[in-house]
């Protein structure tokens, strides 16, 4: 099995070893389209006060980079992606399409784009664009024909979830998955983050394979083998967890355990199938690693869990082989990674944890083994995390928290060490 | 502009014409899946009793059939399909991949369903397929271990919506649109529609164009190209409606409409935007054709109709050009059509009327010009049809209308006459 | 313990003893006012094909009278009692109050109704009014005004779950409930059933105490005492069944136990404490007697059944006892009776049975020992029922179980023979 | 017409004069008892962050006391209420009655209640009561029984929505309405909120008339005729408005004005009937006073508005006439109160004006004429007001918001001035 490569500027080798470089994207344009009406289908739970959420957003990322984690803006690296012709081109192939604007509209609207500055295209792309935003004389006909529908009023729908790049694409040591989104409001965004990784210096120079959702190698619809990275935890020693549940599904999984055993990247995937819960949407808004190990659990999905471990099987026609572990999944968990794992669990009394855990007390971010970013508002949790020994950052969740994602969806680790 | 081949077995070249050849799709196996906790997810109000539903969807064929239509069931043509080695082929090909089914379990589900029945495997195509349904020997070890999971029980996902045939696929004039669908839970019905019309002999021998959708030539993601019959009327007189809506989108609209302009088969494509309505999820739950010159229609949605015309433009860059018609969309159309449309509402009063939509009432399949299949229950809408001198025959909706769907959403004509 | 009282003409002695005198409510002007939009808030899952829905509920009322049963109609009743002055002056007391139309409203329309024929007005009654059938000479001018918000269209509001007279009131041997009901939708149904059996000649001259719920006793709100008669079984030995949930709650069971106990008419009051489950609104939605020893039951909400007994101690400070009993429920019940319970699971396999579960397939109605009514669609429980020896005398259900309630929902015994 | 009596400390003449006394009621237990599982039947959209909320809610407070408003807390208040026996007994005997509580639990549960300390009774009347809250010993064998169902863990259901003491009671003019609330999870509010009226030296003992919902007079369900503070504006100038729609109806509204009209209280009620909407709970949700003459408005529902006013008519039936007036509502509005109104409309592009009276832009509090307390969030609608000439002072919403009620929600004037 391959290990790390010292000097690469990219690989995730843990969940709880130093982060050394992160993706964020900040809160903007796409949240202020948000309206009570629209925040359901765009996966939202309530509107938000954006520049509040841009200022905590902020702090999110100062108290980053003060623990000496580089953090780069995804909306800044987009920037930079479309100010090269290149970049620009590839996205806009792909995006100015006919699927996507309609027959009538990809050529004025091409055009137009073509010619805009670097920033505001990149905001737009993040950010939705109206019929309304675009000038009478660059629309044509078309756009004067169709853009005077009140119910209707996106050329390019906005992509608030950017905002969780967690689930976009998600390395996994070596290499990375550009993920095939469940929802399809989510789908775009996918192709923003490949063009980043793709395009700008500060990745594209590396040499990582992707794992699962090539964007060049299969230009096709991934049907129900979706994959978000709320899912993904390459938690080290020749392991990869896969949370199973409404986003992932084994269609990606087994694909992408495949890939990584081909590559000798891993030993065993470890298939967590979780119940369906409103609650549960991601493995990591109920389970995540604080440190090398001790993990944060909210029992009441955490123990409904089903384990499958995929492992490598030369002799087997993918080259894996599974099976069930009918014992609980931290300790399917701790054996894979030969420690016993102690599990802190969501804090507070029946209604506080569950309280606690929806606004993703289990949710926390590792800068480094024992240290963790959490949302202030889960005292109680954050309180049982310290008395374990864990140092617990907080930050504001009043208006980052409403797409309901905590510290760990809203971080793209790019960089991180290993454990020991 | 190219006319009727007279001799052709394929082309629909009205909406009120005398109809020759229809598919439908009796209920089945799918819907013996439908429950009370997963038909909101497969699009159904409610649960089904499948074997009244079965014997209702006989008499709706029946009573077809009594008129001389050759009424062409889905299944069957199906089944021929897969006892064709080639069809068999081309359809597991597309259906069993590890997008679907997942990298572990493709060579062991292909392999056993290369051997299945042909009537058993088309049953399982329409109808799903679960975990369970797969012998422990066939389906090697992955099946065995994902395969005990109460909460995802299907391997193949049922597809109760074949039953609204209409939507799938929609002949116009000459050819035919393979439609990109809007909901994930339909898509898969377009494959199966689209092997059948490429093997069978009752329809592949023919000659015709694939206007949108085909999946030899775009092997892709249709994005927000989305279309569904239900929105797509071929009224003749070289023009043809697409209603625009949550279902079927401009984008996909005016790639139909260049096609339809390119291919001299259409002069104009008037798209009918309807407002956002939980009650008009596509344009013949709220407007259809029962005569050469009259429709039905439910104004309180209708009324608020706007509508745009597209319309060959050799000038133009795409070959077509657009203008907004601010008339209502009665009269638009009618100035297509050279005629002026008779508009028979919902029958009813205020109650009654919203719930003769709610059940159809609008949703007629015109068999010949002035003859029509609708659903008994809307008693009021019926009246006032027959007194405008259309004949209504009638079939029982109690379980057929359960997944919102009358005698128009029930049927694919495949051959259909114009009118004078 | 009293016993039966051979002569009378009320007294519900068991749940499968022989039924000789039931009230049902036919389908009618309530229904008509049904619609897509507001049939949630008045508790139907879809609308009726109401012409269709009597019809199907005349069968069943025919099918019972030809086992000669009594079957009384409400709106018959109701009208009959309208008649009389008395009866007339009781109820629009009570119905046409500032409180229902408003302080400016109650003198117009009270003369009016005073007024009107009595047919009219039990419709009405039951039906609901809207401001529009008000003549604009009775109305007066509060009338002209508030009468013409779309809206709000009900002066007073129509009572479709009058269909399902059983929960409305219940007999408990020789005397009666009258039931303070759960969703305000249905209040007003309790009042037009206490006005039956206080004026109208059928009922009103027996002798037969109110157990809960006497508005004469208490004009007073029930708080979160609510009590509904699919929760209430009077299955004899001394022994009352009441199924706790959404709609019945202890508050009112205690109340009703007390009372039972006081007068020396029930030895236990076995509450059954049904767990949170959107298929299980009343008791008798998952558990009927068909015969003396024979119940049917749906396993998934039954099995997870707890448990209690209130039992008569007079040297409690309410005369009653409660103990818990973690046995299965049939167990405890069996015990009560005095007998071994056999069970008949809902039919079907895992989609099925939760099918006709959802379909009222454990709601029968036992017409004596080893006769039932129930829905013909349930042809796997129906099945399995015959097996075991039931009769099962079938009805349509398409029309009349879209309100979510089957032959013992629909059903009010009021005379009903013990089994021995 | 009586005036204003310049002793008094209580009595509420305007919407915009000086505010001098109010009660408040802090988050506190009842907010922590909210669960992502519960908040929907609790009426909240999101589960809270207490503590925070405490400390906003302090702010808000203190705000208020620093321009010389006297604060009370409703939880003081009540606590010095149950401190006295009298009270206690007044509460409890209302309280813990076998309609609320069980017949089997009224006695143990009563008098352990008797005994309790008077902050923690008051905690328990606001914050609710579980089972496992009373002691073994306390609660007798019933509780003991009845206590052990995880589903249902209330014995008394927290009330959170007191935050909102708007709504509960409503002060106009020298008199104050009782508010029958329209959700029964409010319901047992009203009592509460009556103590305090009753016995608390605060209020207790000036002389004011119960205009509507008087506890001791009407001991009676209110039926139809319900009425929330929120949709009461004492506006002075002989005019009351009251807004019509989900939560407050004519029934009550006419009730209402008949006893203000017959007190020569006032000279007209303008009756405000709003559309259906969801985002207009109350009439205070999308329009306020900021001033003598200036409102703040959401033209989107406040433009659909229909205007009846009601006015003393002696020789009318019920002492009151009542006229549709087709004219804006503001027009109608500034009409009654003799002043031309100034709008100042919710701010923001078409999404952020949504956003901003989604989040109670609209629902701002005058402490005195210009000067309001509103939310920080609503930046737009702030800078609009404050263009305007209006102070904004202004507290975080991201608590205290979530059960969608900003600063006039929040608070219940006793005393304030007229303006001139």
């Amino acid at each position: 099995m391959t290990g790390v490569t010292p000097t690469s500027r990219v690989g995730v080798w843990s969940e709880a070893g130093r982060l050394r470089r992160v993706m964020v994207c900040s809160p903007g344009l796409a949240h202020l389209r948000l309206t009570p009406d629209n925040c359901d289908d765009l996966l939202y739970d309530d509107v938000m006060w954006v520049s509040q959420a841009k200022r905590d957003h902020f702090d999110f990322s100062t108290k980053m980079r003060d623990r000496g984690v580089e953090v780069l803006e995804m909306l800044d690296l987009l920037t930079d992606v479309v100010r090269m012709p290149q970049g620009r081109a590839w996205i806009l192939d792909r995006r100015i399409t006919e699927a996507q604007v309609g027959a009538g509209l990809v050529e004025p609207i091409r055009a137009w784009l073509d010619e805009m500055p670097a920033e505001t295209l990149a905001e737009h792309l993040i950010g939705g664009l109206t019929f309304d935003e675009v000038p009478d004389d660059a629309g044509g006909p078309f756009l004067a024909a169709l853009g005077r529908q009140e119910e209707y009023p996106f050329l390019l729908q906005p992509l608030p979830n950017t905002q969780f790049t967690r689930d976009i694409s998600a390395w996994v040591f070596q290499g990375v998955t550009l993920n095939p989104m469940f929802w399809p409001a989510r789908r775009q965004e996918t192709l923003l983050t490949a063009a980043i990784y793709r395009f700008h210096p500060a990745i594209a120079g590396e040499d990582f394979p992707v794992w699962f959702g090539d964007l060049e190698q299969h230009p096709i619809d991934y049907g129900a083998a979706t994959l978000e990275g709320g899912d993904v935890m390459p938690v080290g020693h020749g392991t990869v967890v896969v949370g199973l549940g409404e986003r992932s599904s084994q269609q990606a999984a087994t694909q992408l355990a495949r890939s990584l055993f081909k590559a000798d990247a891993a030993e065993r995937v470890v298939l967590a199938c979780m119940p369906r819960s409103r609650a549960a949407m991601h493995l990591d808004t109920v389970f995540t690693f604080c440190d090398r190990d001790l993990v944060t659990s909210f029992a009441p999905v955490v123990d409904r869990i089903t384990t499958l471990v995929l492992h490598r099987d030369d002799s087997a026609p993918q080259g894996m082989a599974v099976r069930r572990d009918d014992r609980a999944f931290t300790d399917v968990l701790g054996e894979a990674l030969g420690i016993e794992l102690r599990v802190v669990p969501t804090g507070g009394d029946r209604w506080g944890a569950s309280r606690e855990q929806w606004d993703d007390g289990n949710n926390v971010l590792a800068l480094e083994p024992g240290v963790v970013v959490g949302y202030d508002r889960n005292t109680n949790t954050n309180t049982l995390l310290r008395k374990a020994g864990v140092e617990v950052i907080t930050i504001d969740a009043s208006e980052l928290g409403r797409g309901r994602g905590g510290g760990r969806c809203m971080s793209c680790p790019i960089l991180r060490d290993p454990v020991d």
